[in-house]
């Protein structure tokens, strides 16, 4: 089986999920923190090498503010959690901000876990114009862009398995997605099950690789 | 019902249609022109106000040069056709190449035929990162980025439409690209019908709009 070095995470669904159980949409986030770990744990034992989730944008900090600080409490959770495993975590975003949490300034390095291996990032108030704008600083007459952006640090994606229904990027990691297969799984994150990572191996597994050749 | 401002078409399976009816791959690409021109008039009809047809890429120049001729022609054909029709043409890509046609050099200021009205927009040799390389010439402190790539008279994609089968962007437009919604069709480009189009409008309606928020 052909598995994907990189796998970019979008899990949405979140809100839905908190309202078609009765709960607040603010309740909602706190359940996607154990899914996390646990297609961490997936990843990690199908060899992949590199996992990015999607954590909060910029816009995302619009929000009414009992979801904003759920959605963040929830992040910095998810980001400790794995520090007990074997990982290497990167956070990605713009630190300059009272909506960046002080707690994971320390992970914009990437920081080594027990015995390391898989790398690990999250994004963190990300915002897609954020990290192309660093190439307004460049003066690189070079062909390539990634070198030049906010996330260099992330590599190009293979492929993006996003839980919640919509067929859409949503502002994530423009540059390293170009070329990503795509798969969209209409169960909200919360619910996310081992069958959502297999059936989006399997399905990467029948794609062409062509890098636009 | 919501109609999507601006389409873009991503028109893959020419050459794996040119294969499937005892054709060698490069005769697929003329079989590409007519779906492209009733896709045109849908659009006209429906309301849309801006569609942007992904051509040929700076890569897709690598390939073996009968099918690099016949995409080539295949385009400057499109793109012929459209001027009888009442419409406004851009062509979009990097001149600097003798790959790019002379025929074309005249579309890359907008034109407009007829009565004008709806935008089309034909990516003609382009390259995402020929594209984004512009931003290292800005010295714009601003936040955005659109008017700032060499793509900035393409305004925000609504809604792409991808045939063959494929759930990738390859290299379209990542900027204009980052809230749209992904529709996949299986059937090949030359197999357009109008089905594909009102299933696709359909979907779409069904879809909410975030823009990140």
């Amino acid at each position: 089986m052909r598995i994907p070095e990189h796998v970019g995470i979008i899990p949405d669904g979140n809100r839905r999920w908190a309202l078609s159980n009765n709960l607040t949409k603010d309740k909602g986030y706190e359940y996607g923190i154990n899914p996390g770990l646990e297609l961490f744990k997936l990843c990690q034992k199908e060899n992949v090498k590199e996992i990015t989730f999607y954590g909060f944008t910029v816009d995302n900090t619009k929000r009414p503010s009992e979801q904003k600080f759920a959605f963040i409490k929830a992040c910095i959770d998810s980001v400790m959690l794995l520090t007990k495993e074997d990982c290497e975590i990167l956070v990605i975003g713009n630190t300059e901000s009272k909506n960046f949490p002080q707690e994971l300034l320390l992970f914009t390095t990437r920081q080594k876990f027990g015995a390391g291996g898989i790398k690990v990032n999250f994004l963190i108030h990300y915002g897609w114009e954020w990290d192309l704008n660093l190439l307004k600083k460049s003066n690189s007459s070079k062909k390539h862009i990634l070198p030049y952006i906010h996330s260099e640090d992330i590599s190009r994606i293979d492929l993006i398995i996003r839980w919640g229904g919509r067929r859409r990027l949503s502002g994530f990691l423009p540059v390293q997605s170009v070329y990503s297969d795509f798969y969209v799984i209409d169960s909200y994150w919360p619910d996310f099950t081992s069958k959502d990572f297999y059936t989006a191996l399997e399905w990467y597994n029948d794609q062409d690789v062509t890098l636009g050749g």
